[in-house]
């Protein structure tokens, strides 16, 4: 199937009736793309939701463009290549005067900052509004910057109501200046179009790939990573421990528009033989300077599992359940030591400041089960990445957080409070977390759940879990069935959030139920081929899709259409 | 597949490792029925969890007993009535001195109470603990009875340390008796085994069959039904509305052991030639009386949609997606008349009051998008249910309230306060809520994620929403999804309330996966064979199943293997 997506056919063969759009920002490098869904007119009266047509945030890349000529062999253009040329802006700096630096103007191009870092994060401090910066404003406003865009770029984001509408790019920076939003884009990985993380954007979610102890071929791994933006991962991990890691990993980042995440204990782990004991701060600082060159833009480092807090681990149910977390906790029992990605912190910190590589604070505690939710072990290392994370932030490192995991509802909202407390907003980034432990092949759902509640709470990122988690490596469906599951729950807190623009996309497939008009709501499902098979096998005759009541009900016992009349003798004045 | 449930191979080609047992009440005829899981120990320590059964609650009736047997043209034996002998208890009675029957005896069998009704509630409210009361006692406490049941059924179901460990007769009593609770039992409906509705007990769950505008076989409706409870279906609602509806509801009625609710205005209309406008009230208390004859355990009334709210409804983006309000407010409108199910309510309640059968308020008014939750429309009929509940509480009638529909996440608390404030905590049944309108296809999951929040906050019953919602009539695998992913939603609510018991299970799962036992998580999940089947896709060779790793990770990552050295380590002191 994504042979298909490799055949420039663009959308249409996963999203009829899509096309690929762009919104161009204050320079023609600035093309920010957006998924343009083409509505029918459902009857005579022309009352189509909005305009006709409604705008999507798009995870896929050039990849559905037929206008960009793509291989697999040859990767993507390098789009953000040219933006080291684009003058910077300058924003409403939320630095004092005395933190400005002194002689030349804030505007220039990637200046270091008083760091000595280019970071994103550097940049916002001194009040500089990079391209990315831009590009996101524009992306997470849906491109509804005309009109509002060219005078409000500076402003509040706000329409003449007062309401919020959409993000400026000083919104963006000022977020990302103070922490609690993080732009995760490796200066090696040109091909990226930059997004955001953090409490104040659209919820995010992050796909897994990769194969575990086995051979994988470069292309296997890039066709799952282009899956799974398709259906709208927003970042990818590649969690490869197998044979050839390095050239995959190369050849996922050359192909990928979203930002691509590793865990580099994993090819460490594998440089040391498989044992755990053999590790050293040497192997691991060589595999991240050569993940970091070749465009890696977040790195999972579990610095916050500390020594002393493994016996608290040790007493739980489900002990360690994080693959990292294990790993290192082996080591330290090894050589009676503190953990080397602790101790060297800093040195850590300078190479993610280099590349501009973004932290995923890893939860090597994390609980692996309902009895171990908001256990001493998990609080106690969650205590450990606030200070982490603060000595990153001096380092002007972006970071973000990782959460559990398996957590009941009703301790869900103390993960989120806790982390905003002990981290200072930092973004916060989830895996599920899963509601019970028992539904092993539906895992899936149980994550959905938990994470619903806690973006909706405040969590920036949802990690996906598959349906075959805790019994194997996903396949196509699986992927698929992850990305759209997570996708649905971030939307769903998105609007619960009330995140500008969120909520047009429902009632536009409101009214389109309403008019029962099947074209259209098959255009707005988070899975149109699905929808459309499942309304197809329905209606006996495939006829049936153009008459108008609901497949569910038949002609007779057709609320909508019943509704529509009940409308109708009010609006002629006989209700 | 249901040929295998009715070859009785009782449990075993769904849930290896499961049979069913039984715990006696205190006659001989009190037994409850609940599906055991044997454990294999995993490792020489003996440390499988607990005793190395589990004890989980059980909706599939004598079918999945290979002792009985069952056959559909027979239907089941009448369990319950040998209970209109058995003789009546005495429970701590909350009417007042001079609300007791005056003259005789609490004990007794069924007498009619002082409305004249003897439902369950009308002897609650009498003091008298029936049969069924006793049985969902047991069932709720998942049978622990031995040790504290004999002494403490009429006490507070607490152990030795104060934690509640169960639930006793009376305080099953107590919740019927102040309408906090309903047991559904039409008394013509022997073969039911008793369940209980209500915020203090396991939350419930319902799944949807029926055909719509097509002929239905009885049989192939009841095959659905006892798909739906062998996955954990606590009530089966029968929409039918097509031809023979009246010997499908009989054949269900007849072989399912579990309560059967309806929705009898679609009976009603066929019989007025699909015609709403032909409605009359004649038409629908000949239906009702019909369908109670059979043994219908619920009706689904609309007698809260008042004529004066359609306008409300009329204004709204989706207006009424409900097919009952649909079809009484074009009965309203075309006799410009206020709905005849609120003009005769009253009478209702006399037929619903003489066969015990429970009401299901309907909520004619809910809303069908995001953009209607909680209007006017929804909470002026909310309102109005309120009012119907105390009238129908007035004749000792059993009542619960239906709820939505469609509501983003930040508004589905409101939803549960306002029933538990104007419907005096009367149990809640909720069409998910959806949380977004987009996941056409994934609508069980939109559904689960809205179910589990709102079971949480207190509602009682969930109502299934298959993969098919919004696009067709769903087909086995889709009944089996819905009912799976609404059976998890319930149980993670049942598991953040705290209702004794429930947490066994995950922690029996946890222990299973930290000892990579595979088949004691096989028997331990919600669907044996579907996690089965995906653990030996992953399993490159079928041995693998049997090595001591997570298929996940592969041999040299598996966290869980690191984790249990660990945990040996410290055992030894050597942490």
């Amino acid at each position: 199937m994504t042979d298909e997506l490799l055949s420039k056919e663009g959308f249409e063969p996963f999203f009829p009736g899509s096309r690929k759009v762009y919104v161009q920002g204050s320079s023609a490098d600035i093309r920010v793309p957006f998924r343009e869904v083409t509505l029918e007119k459902a009857d005579g009266s022309g009352k189509t939701a909005g305009s006709g047509r409604l705008v999507l945030y798009d995870t896929s890349g050039p990849w559905t463009d037929p206008e960009v000529n793509t291989e697999l062999d040859r990767g993507l253009p390098p789009l953000r290549d040219r933006w080291q040329e684009v003058p910077l802006r300058e924003g409403e700096s939320t630095c004092t005067p005395s933190e400005q630096p002194s002689g030349e103007s804030a505007r220039g191009c990637r200046r270091k900052g008083r760091t000595g870092a280019s970071t994103q994060r550097a940049l916002a401090r001194q009040g500089i509004i990079t391209p990315e910066m831009e590009f996101v404003a524009i992306r997470e406003s849906l491109g509804k910057t005309s009109g509002w865009y060219a005078s409000a770029c500076r402003g509040d984001g706000r329409d003449a109501s007062g309401a919020r509408s959409g993000y400026t790019p000083e919104m963006v920076r000022r977020e990302v200046a103070e922490g609690r939003a993080i732009i995760p884009a490796n200066r090696k990985h040109p091909e990226l179009e930059p997004m955001i993380i953090g409490k104040s954007f659209r919820v995010k979610i992050n796909a897994n790939i990769g194969h575990s102890s086995e051979r994988s071929s470069p292309e296997e791994e890039c066709r799952k990573m282009l899956w799974a933006i398709l259906w709208g991962a927003d970042t990818v991990m590649d969690l490869s421990t197998g044979e050839g890691i390095s050239r995959t990993r190369n050849a996922i980042l050359r192909n990928s528009p979203v930002p691509i995440g590793t865990v580099p204990i994993y090819e460490a782990l594998k440089k040391a033989g498989d044992r755990p004991e053999e590790l050293s701060w040497e192997i691991y600082r060589d595999t991240l300077l050569e993940q970091a060159e070749q465009g890696v833009d977040y790195f999972t480092i579990h610095a916050g599992l500390r020594r002393e807090f493994i016996p608290f681990a040790a007493r739980r149910l489900a002990g360690i359940v994080s693959r990292g977390g294990s790993i290192l906790a082996r080591w330290c029992l090894a050589h009676r030591q503190e953990n080397f990605l602790f101790t060297h912190f800093r040195e850590i910190c300078e190479i993610l400041a280099d590349y501009d590589i973004s932290f995923s604070l890893g939860d090597g505690l994390r609980p692996g089960c309902l009895a171990d939710a908001n256990d001493r072990a998990q609080m106690a290392e969650l205590t450990t990445l606030g200070e982490l994370t603060r000595i990153a932030w001096e380092q002007d490192c972006q970071v973000m957080i990782e959460g559990p995991g398996h957590v009941p509802m009703n301790l869900i909202r103390e993960n989120m409070e806790e982390e905003n407390r002990v981290c200072a907003e930092a973004p916060f980034y989830t895996l599920g977390p899963l509601v019970t432990d028992v539904a092993a092949g539906y895992d899936h759902v149980a994550s959905a759940i938990g994470g619903a509640m806690i973006a909706w709470y405040g969590c920036s990122m949802l990690c996906y879990v598959t349906p075959k988690e805790h019994l194997g490596l996903p396949d196509r469906d699986d992927v698929k069935a992850g990305v759209l599951v997570h996708k649905l729950a971030a939307h769903a807190a998105d609007l619960a959030k009330g995140i500008p623009g969120s909520r047009d996309w429902d009632d536009a497939m409101s009214y389109a139920r309403r008019s029962i008009e099947w074209n259209n709501q098959f255009r707005l499902s988070i899975d149109p081929p699905t929808a459309m098979k499942f309304q197809q096998e329905s209606s006996r005759q495939k006829e049936e899709c153009d008459r108008r009541y609901c497949s569910m009900c038949g002609p007779n016992y057709c609320a909508m259409r019943l509704s529509e009349e009940i409308r109708q003798k009010m609006e002629e004045g006989n209700l």
